[in-house]
This record gives C-alpha cells, structure tokens and sequence, in this order.
C-alpha cells in the first residue's frame, strides 16, 4: 500500500478528520522549507479548533490518552507535511523529532507516549520514518495540550 | 527602510542597547554555521549584565511582561545575526524559533508569548522572517529568565 | 594526542564503559544523517541498563553530580558518533547541543550543568568542538534522568 493510503487509514483509524484549515495563529508558518529540508512548527493534539487530549499525564490524563495526544501530533504533521508536498511518497527521511510531554513531577514514562508517535510515523513511512528523537518532561505546553510533538525532515 | 534601519528602530523603541559585549561563558559559542545554515545559542532577555525579565510566567511576570522578555530574546538573535553576517539582508529565511516560557503549572499562553517574538522577527525581516516554531512551557531557565529562545536561520 | 585517544582517556576517568551495544528502544534511531549533517537522539546518563545520575537537580542532586550526568550524555553521544563514522575525527563541527536539567523550582544553574558537557566536547574535539547551546530547567525526563542531551553534527 502506498504511505498515502496508509496515512488515510490511520486517519481513519483515528476517528478524526485533519481535511480542514490546520490553524496557525500569528506571524509564524507550519513548515518552513530550506534546499531539502523542512522544519516542522509544534503540534498539539488539535482537532478543528479543540484540543482533544489536555492535562497533566500522570494524573489528568493516563498513560494510554497521553499516547493518543502523541499520535494525534505526528498524524497532523503527516497532513502538513502531505498538503506541502502534494504526497508522503517525498519523504526521504525524518531526520529529527522532539516530543514535550505536559506531566506530573513523578511520570517518567515521555519515552511510552513518544514511541505512539515513532510506531505511527514508521507504519506509515517505512524506513524513511527513521527518526532521531529526544522526549521531554515539561511544566505546561499551549492551551493545556498533553503532548506537542515538531519535527525535522529531509525531503526530494 | 533597510532591515538594519527597521532593526535599530526596534532597538531604540525596547529603550536597551545591544551593543556591548554579548556574553557567552564557557566553551560554545553564540552561533555556529555549517554551509548556509546557522544554529544561534539559547537567548535570555539579558541586557549587559542583567536579566531584565525574571520569575515565573503566570505569577511573578505578566503576559504582558513575558512577551517583552520574548521580543528582548529576538533582538539578541538579531543583534548576534547582524554582527556576525554584517547586515541582516544576508538572512535568506528563518528556518526555526523555539521558545521556551518559565511558567505556572496553569499558564497556558506560551503561544501568546511566542507570538511577541515572531511579531518581532516578522516586523524587520518581513516574509524573510516566516518561520516554524514550537513554544513550551518550562520549570526553569537559566539566571530563574522568563523567556529563552533560539533559531535556526538560513543565510547566503 | 588524536580525538579518539583524548576520548578513551576521557571515557576512563569517568570510570564508566561504553562499549556494549547502547539501547535504543522502539521505532528510532540513535542517530539520523542527511547529507553531512547527523542528529542524535536525546541521551540521558545510562550506562548499560541502569540510569546512574537520577532525581531532580537542586535536592536529590547536587549541581556536581549534574555535571557528572551531564559528561556522561556528552561521552554517550560521542561513542555513537564513533561507532557511526568510525573515528571521531570525521566530526567537522557540532553544531547545536541542547541540554535539559529536570530540576527543583528555584534551580537555576542549567548553564554551570552544560558547561560540563561543552567543556568535555571541547576537550576532545578541540576547535571542531565548538557548538552553539540552549540550556533550560524540565519538570521530569525519561526514567527519572537527572539531564538529557542531544545534539546536531556536521561531518566529512
């Protein structure tokens, strides 16, 4: 299957639809482009203009919802990345992505919620989904999300 | 008006100066450039010596005051970026901004305080200044600032 | 004397070995390469399977046992650079390190913990060590990890 049909059917998987404007408020750009590489703006688990999965992981949220949030992040920036480029299949590789997690003082377990973003990102990108990462534990991120997930890639 | 000319506006309206010394301790450096692509180092709203924003977003700084620390950070990086290039029309794109807000645990308006800079960035570079960003909201920052940010810029 | 004797002199005074396999677990890489430029993953202070510097800068841990955390990423980071390109004087210059402190409220020496990592990376990669830098205080890291490091390279 091609990786945009396996991106519709992770989109279908996830109940969600990311067909509308993905809103970006200010003086700032969803990607920004230079020579073959692109550089991904933040996302947080936004669907339309809510933000479906908000809170703490580690007390308002749990481990799986926190997931969830992770895969939300890397669906919508598939969507961006696939609206820039006009297909998945330009892709050569993710070079980088960093995953904030909004948690309790005591949750360590940013590498569980990054790896729902890393096993969604491989299933559909094949080995070009190859990905350096670095998971973190911050005190809040944007409009209460769970999780805000960017990303570096290097495209043809 | 040149982007140097719309930069010295800037300055002159903040009230500070940047052109002293910008202090860097210890062995890094306040950019780094392989080919055209330069990493500028983390920015705090320092002027001279001085932290001038410090404390927590959300109790101690307002919003208001949180995003003059951002817009403070986003002179630096332009301060650094002219010095080192010698006029900033040799920016050919921002590529990334990440910033990160020392906040409460209920602060949610890193975008808000994000936005200060970008206004920034965007008001002297113009379409030059587009760039992806990610803002975070963090435990800490060095010298307990309220604001760090740093960029990823594409020169010729 | 060559970088990868500076770097096993620098791996025997921490006392720590390096050489089995360094784990990464789920669907990432340790590091991602385009063209001449790598990005490594995130790297916390674990030699084999256990975590050796964990709990929260400021009161479980002192600001010289984050400096140890701190050597120990930067060591870490160095041996898969070695691994991957077979000596380390294939490293033209790094590029960007950002190091985060899980941290107390009112910790505020993130840049006296990264002058460790800067300072061994310049011990050993000399003038090519030099990088640029963003340090900042999280609430929580992987596996409870005192500091996490990751880094940007350009290579020959």
């Amino acid at each position: 299957m091609s990786r945009d049909a396996l991106f519709r059917q992770a989109i279908a998987a996830s109940g969600h639809t990311f067909d509308g404007e993905i809103k970006v408020g200010g003086n700032y750009v969803p990607l920004a482009r230079d020579g073959n590489t692109i550089y991904l703006s933040g996302q947080i688990p936004r669907i339309g203009n809510e933000v479906v999965v908000r809170g703490r992981a580690g007390s308002d949220v749990t481990l799986a919802q926190a997931q969830v949030a992770a895969k939300i992040c890397a669906l919508r920036a598939l969507a961006l990345l696939q609206r820039s480029l006009g297909s998945l299949d330009r892709i050569r590789t993710l070079l980088r992505i960093t995953v904030y997690v909004h948690c309790t003082q005591d949750f360590t377990q940013h590498s569980e919620v990054a790896d729902a973003a890393s096993d969604l990102l491989h299933s559909i990108l094949g080995s070009a989904g190859a990905h350096s990462r670095t998971s973190v534990g911050v005190y809040q991120l944007p409009k209460n999300a769970t999780v805000e997930l960017d990303l570096i890639a290097a495209v043809d």
